[in-house]
């Protein structure tokens, strides 16, 4: 008898739910930057194999969903927001086994008023904010994140007593420039009603260990960044780090009788080194 | 005693290693465009959790070695370079527990030349040929694949008897436009020395089944044409498909008095389905 | 008496007014895949400087009467569509002092269909057709275009005998590759009905000639490519090229004691060097 | 006679060449990020026609040149390097007509510090600070500017009273969300020492009159900031600004029986609007 064919893996869903909400209180207004994916896993196989569409929830019902939810309450924190769609479709929708809520948030500010109604705003930066939920209906985990977060370091930067090889050239450093678009993930162990405190305290120690560490290699640093948030912060029981190493390239200014004494660097953007890590709270023994 | 802290999971390597390779047979060229990432997994923990780089073949070798590699001897099919690098990463690194190679080739052809030499090139599309190969030292897994592959279906493409709640809003068609930029990825039970015939074969099947199919929904097409390479590639024991659902709205001209049967659209880019499944290949029983 | 302020240039529009059309002919359909710009340009001082819009025909008005016009007929070649809509603009708005309407083209290929409906595409390359309609009404100027169409040399490519300054380190070469993305936009004297048959020619003609030319350096290859083209075309008075010299390093192997005899390079984004030019028919004395 | 051919424009040069500067004072370091792009016109016509490169100094040349002049002294405002690095090519290159410096620079701030060195730095937003100086050996014009200066106000924007035709369908609003990236291009009849100040001002100047304004529409807010401008800085006699009119809609809540009263929008990127002027100082009379 032949082999026959099956589907190991599927889910469908809908990406790039863009969403602005102004929340007004009086002249003082408030605005979220929001989009939001959503993903369905399930026992849909005979839409795949059959075309039988019965169980199959249209992409555009999310994204018609994400707009009623936001418009029936205040959006609240993102990760919570999350949780109340991922609530939503699961309870309404008995085919689903999973649900997967992805939000990234634009940051933005409100522009100093003196006095006017605060209803306009400037972008922040070009760093992200994250959530992911994800509910299989016996647990839900909620990510929360950063991404684009981009950092550089002038000194107390090293790279030295590495492996080599007979194609290693790379000469050791005890001072270069460390450059990086650091995104990280942290898992809640719980989580209260302080998302938006927590997140501004763990960007604000991943900002404040990257600028105090002596260090040895991107992945020293990476590692010192995730310890940090996971000593602190005993609601957090892990954290994911991936920092590209961004390469600046001292300028050979010789053939020009110059000398460059580690200040003039050529950024590139490619090839670039991809450091990652997760890092876990043990339990204790 | 306290909770303590646990690497979990690691990995490092560089990303964006470009090439481009020039082989010269007399006046017949034959040039070769790759983006390379190199990814190194295994027992690092002493660099991330202490700073010893002794184990840390730095990324800067990486890039070389692809150099190296690529000046050695001709490319040749992508599947066959990405072997060749792991296997020499994980010969001559005793600390590696596993070693992935990811390359993205941009496709030239040649200029029609009447007779001059054959030496000038146009990049041929925006599709990209990629191969995966991941090495953990007991089993090698090679996965070859296309991306943003664009396609465009005009009719014989359906979405009806769909799952309905209260905030459906979307009507059954039995006619709607369906494009896509597919990506699939599959994997090879074996690759013998025919990886270029192969991959333009499973390529010519993904198109064709996409245009001849009578497609119920994305989810349907994707089935299909994952299914067709598999009954058609005995070689080929598992394919990824990534298939977004770019949305092509009917632009409505009542307002203007007029009909618009069908024929004048707006693309949108966001949002977007975003369908996705993995077939596999059973034993046999 | 203070100075006062002017409004020296002044102009509005939509920009990126994405169309879809599909052209069904029984079983053979066609489709067009546009992105139009209109600007328009006038006296619109009072709605600039005292917020009076009685002179302003929304933008969202503009993007309409694209649709529309699409609807009402075949699109035809963008050229026309352009013309079509700079005339339905200019003979409506008496405020208009000139409109500029810029129309770029995704190409399509039908998948070869075997007796099927030919009801199904795929995008053809990353290259892209241009127009660029501007009427200021008592002068028509239409420039057909290529964009990103990119190309490379393997050989016959040379740069020597250059200025040399004292920051000169670059080396003489006579074979070097040369890779760039050529952007081409040529005017028509005058332009019959057959704007299709000429952009396909004069795309030919530029390829050629990049394939054909005994290159000195960009500046040459362009200065030929143009030359070509008015040198074929009578319709066309004018041709502006732009070709940016995208870098491809040859890399150094000699630290592991290879030879690279032009075999192995590094393709670069960044810095890359621009040459542009503008070619005019002179009159004839 | 037949016509003849001339090149009735040229220009040549390097794009992308990218910077970074490290100043070091002590503990406490200084750090510039900047992308240079450098364009040469002049009599190049043989380079053209006859590949004869003997005027033609490389555009690999004009990179080091500005590796040189940043290593030689501090790099000062953008401004002064734009003008420092035009001058170096006119003073040696008599075959040159005129030189054209743009530089932008991408915003980074220290890290808060607490008695540590001073050596860590986030990017401070998405936004850019350009400047492009022009000297034909003549006159030096010197533009200063903000680019990607994202900024949204939530109320007091109306648009209203517009013409309408028989393709209008846009409602009047008087409280519509605004949303822009701004590009403003200002140029100094004359610039002392205080470019860095004057920058700084002049943003200020910009987003306090977007947040400050009564918006009747784009065109009119965008006078309005320039006109600000213009009126508070009498070193600055030109300026160009050009606003996108990036739409957020109004999402239609009716088919769930909501209401939506100007809270949820989606925000689209295509199609915008796009709304350009330029505002001059005239003569006194």
């Amino acid at each position: 008898m032949p082999a026959s064919i099956q589907l190991s893996e599927c889910s469908y869903g809908k990406t790039g739910v863009r969403l602005v909400k102004v929340e007004r209180h009086g002249a003082r207004h408030e605005m979220k930057d929001l989009r939001v994916e959503i993903q369905f896993f399930g026992a849909f196989d005979a839409a795949y194999s059959e075309g039988d569409n019965r169980l199959i929830l249209p992409t555009d019902t999310m994204k018609n969903t994400v707009y009623v939810l936001a418009g029936q309450a205040a959006i609240g924190e993102i990760e919570y927001f999350g949780m109340r769609l991922a609530n939503h479709f699961l309870e309404r929708n008995a085919q689903l086994a999973k649900v997967r809520i992805s939000i990234v948030e634009k940051l933005w500010q409100a522009i100093g008023c003196n006095g006017r109604p605060q209803d306009s705003f400037r972008l922040l930066g070009s760093e992200l904010r994250t959530a992911v939920v994800e509910d299989n209906r016996s647990e839900t985990s909620i990510r929360a994140g950063v991404a684009d977060l981009a950092v550089l370091k002038t000194s107390r930067s090293a790279f030295a007593n590495f492996l080599r090889d007979e194609y290693t050239t790379l000469r050791e450093t005890q001072d270069r420039l460390l450059s990086s678009n650091v995104s990280a993930q942290w898992s809640y162990k719980s989580l209260g009603q302080d998302a938006a405190t927590t997140w501004q305290a763990v960007r604000c120690v991943l900002l404040d260990v990257f600028a105090a560490h002596e260090s040895r290699s991107v992945q020293h640093t990476l590692y010192a960044m995730g310890r940090a948030v996971l000593d602190r912060f005993a609601c957090i029981d892990e954290i994911k780090l991936s920092m590209p190493n961004r390469h600046c390239q001292l300028v050979d200014l010789s053939p020009f009788k110059m000398e460059n004494p580690n200040e003039v660097f050529v950024p590139i953007d490619e090839p670039s080194g991809l450091i990652e890590a997760v890092l876990q709270r043990c339990a204790s023994e």
